[in-house]
């Protein structure tokens, strides 16, 4: 008999056992790279800029010419020449010579900084008087001030986003390798259940989880495999999880998780691979069962839809995120929002729980509202932002608490 | 001459004139919608539950028949019969009568309340004990709890997400109405651009505009138009930008917007149409225009790619999502996050300022560190999560100060 897992020991299982699948890697043109994650350092093969350049109009010069130089005592320096917009110069500076520079234009060798035209006089006899002092390396971008060969611009695991993109172009990249997006098959089993488009009769229900897992799926970045709703047939289910598990990375059937006389996705997982636990405790959630197929994960979800979407979005998520290749970092804070509780939230009693939770702005102050429904599924599924967990040991939230909320 | 713009003048001036666009509606199915928005309100036709539902196994009862009950002395009630998971009861529950009912049963109608099958007791002779009261509506969910005919579940302009999918799947929506997507061409201007696959020579930079607009358009949930570079020459511009504000609900061309002798995407913007502003006060990305042309958004940007990228997110990215129909909620503060500066920031000089910022998590806080690089294209590209708009009266941010950073 398999206990029931609290929250942490399933993580540590679920990562024990598939934390080192990776997917394979593909190489995809930058503007189809926007949401992938990239599979390898991208060290710069450049500097940037590759020339020292000026970022204002004026005289490039040695700076220490231009020491102690003012509008009274001007610092007259030879006019060596002008240098043109993207053209590498053709002389050097030397003492007490200067050249006209415009704005992103190549710093000839020799000069170190640059005077802004507006501190400059022509006396028209060849020479050019400096009204301001320079520091060597003023008004200057040098040569791999930017980025310098070598470095590394962007690392393995990024999830890629418009400004990665903009490094990628700046750097000369075409195209990045990334990870394959994972494939997810997807299965509500549970006689109870009919199409989207059917009426419910009697105690009939719709198949929801289909669309909230392969929805979330969508916006995790995997292909999924929607397979849809299979009664509570046995052999039946054991094929079609076993044909799954061979056309996907990872299977996700939800309903028939119960220990009861419906656990038919504990038996089939039980057959064709190991069960490693079934049961958490969590709410709404408890059923949940974890199989390895072949090396592959399968999560059995519970029948209720919140349920397995909370399920999905604890236990499952970060796992596809793993076998995606994306990196945990301080990104995943993007997700995560502290705000303060509008109303107080009773204790549970000795199991984790998850609640909905609405972000409400008032006054520039995030609030976070408990979204409570006697039952409970569509109300907050349309009117949550995101959920709490509530520890197993809390003896309940008050008012006007700080709470962190994972957004949806 | 149109005078320079602070950053609440233009951002007036972009919605009093385009404020009132709206894409067209079209019909897609629920899962094609995931990230799309909602066109319409979505409102139930149907009460959810849809019967008065059980949320344990055990007896359907009048509650007040079991009030005072307890082990020592249990309410002895007529057992009616037993109701089928997903049947309508045939019969009612009298005074003094009970009825087995499963967690998800329909309750018949004269019962109130249910008491778990753990608190009965059979006598065997055709009645039940009840040994503990049950008060009224006690593990009963009710007609229309979750969701009562008439209620709007969804509002128009929501993004849609997985959560918001299963609540439409639960309300048996196979497809919804969702706003078109903006399409948006994308035009980069400037004799010094080369293609991204180009090794740039003396001053020439790589076209990296095209590329970060055209991903954050992506991510925005638009089509873009990639028309790449056009050399500044303005008659072949002038055709190009005619053919693409045809083509397309808004035109965004980068560089060339200087006052200087390459304006060219100002002639040409009030050649074809009417240029409402020219400069914004910000810091960087000044040289910004407007334009209408046929009623359409026209932006100039600035042809630095970061100051482009500063001024697509604080000027386009708001008028995108408007004609996109997405409606500002709470929702929008997902994209904002408060953290303490590392460094501090020195006053800036009487002009608004963006800074990137990259997000770091120090012990569970999370601490901004602003992306300072002298030249810092690249580097502030590929390292920032976000920026911070530094006020044009600010006197300087000190280090550990809490700023609002809003992520990329």
């Amino acid at each position: 008999m398999l206990t029931v897992k609290t929250s942490s020991e399933a993580e540590d299982i679920i990562f024990s056992t598939f934390g080192h699948i990776k997917m394979d890697i593909e190489e995809v043109g930058i503007l189809n790279s926007v949401g992938r994650i990239l599979a390898n350092d991208i060290v710069s093969t450049e500097n940037v800029p590759s020339f020292n350049r000026s970022t204002v109009d004026g005289f490039a010069v040695k700076a220490q010419n231009t020491f102690g130089c003012s509008e009274a005592i001007p610092a007259i320096l030879n006019f060596k020449g002008e240098v043109l917009m993207g053209e590498a110069p053709s002389f050097e500076i030397g003492k007490d010579e200067c050249a006209y520079v415009p704005t992103g234009g190549e710093i000839p060798a020799g000069a170190d900084a640059m005077v802004m035209i507006e501190y400059s006089e022509d006396y028209g006899d060849g020479t050019r008087g400096m009204l301001k002092p320079s520091a060597p390396g003023q008004h200057v971008t040098f040569i791999g001030d930017d980025v310098k060969v070598g470095q590394t611009v962007l690392h393995s695991g990024t999830k890629l986003s418009a400004h990665h993109i903009g490094a990628l172009a700046a750097l000369g990249y075409e195209s990045v390798p990334v990870y394959k997006k994972p494939v997810v098959s997807v299965i509500s089993t549970g006689d109870e259940l009919v199409d989207v488009n059917e009426s419910p009769k009697g105690a009939e229900v719709r198949d929801i989880n289909s669309f909230t897992i392969c929805s979330a799926l969508l916006e995790l970045g995997c292909e999924y495999r929607k397979i849809g709703i299979i009664k509570d047939d046995l052999p039946l289910l054991e094929s079609v999880m076993t044909k799954a598990f061979e056309d996907s990375d990872m299977v996700i059937v939800s309903g028939g998780s119960s220990v009861g006389v419906k656990d038919s996705t504990f038996k089939v997982l039980d057959k064709i691979g190991e069960v490693l636990f079934h049961g958490i405790a969590i709410k709404p959630g408890k059923p949940t069962i974890l199989g390895n197929v072949n090396g592959k994960p399968g999560f059995g979800l519970p029948g209720h839809p919140l349920a397995a979407f909370y399920v999905f979005n604890l236990f499952v998520k970060p796992l596809i995120k793993s076998i995606a290749g994306e990196s945990v970092s301080d990104r995943d804070f993007y997700n995560k929002k502290t705000a303060n509780l509008t109303h107080s939230i009773p204790c549970n009693h000795g199991r984790e729980e998850c609640m909905g939770i609405k972000l409400k702005n008032e006054n520039g102050r995030t609030m976070a509202e408990p979204v409570y429904a006697k039952s409970g599924l569509i109300s907050v599924l349309s009117d949550s932002d995101g959920y709490i967990r509530i520890a197993r040991d809390c003896e309940g939230l008050s008012q006007g608490e700080e709470v962190e909320i994972q957004l949806f």
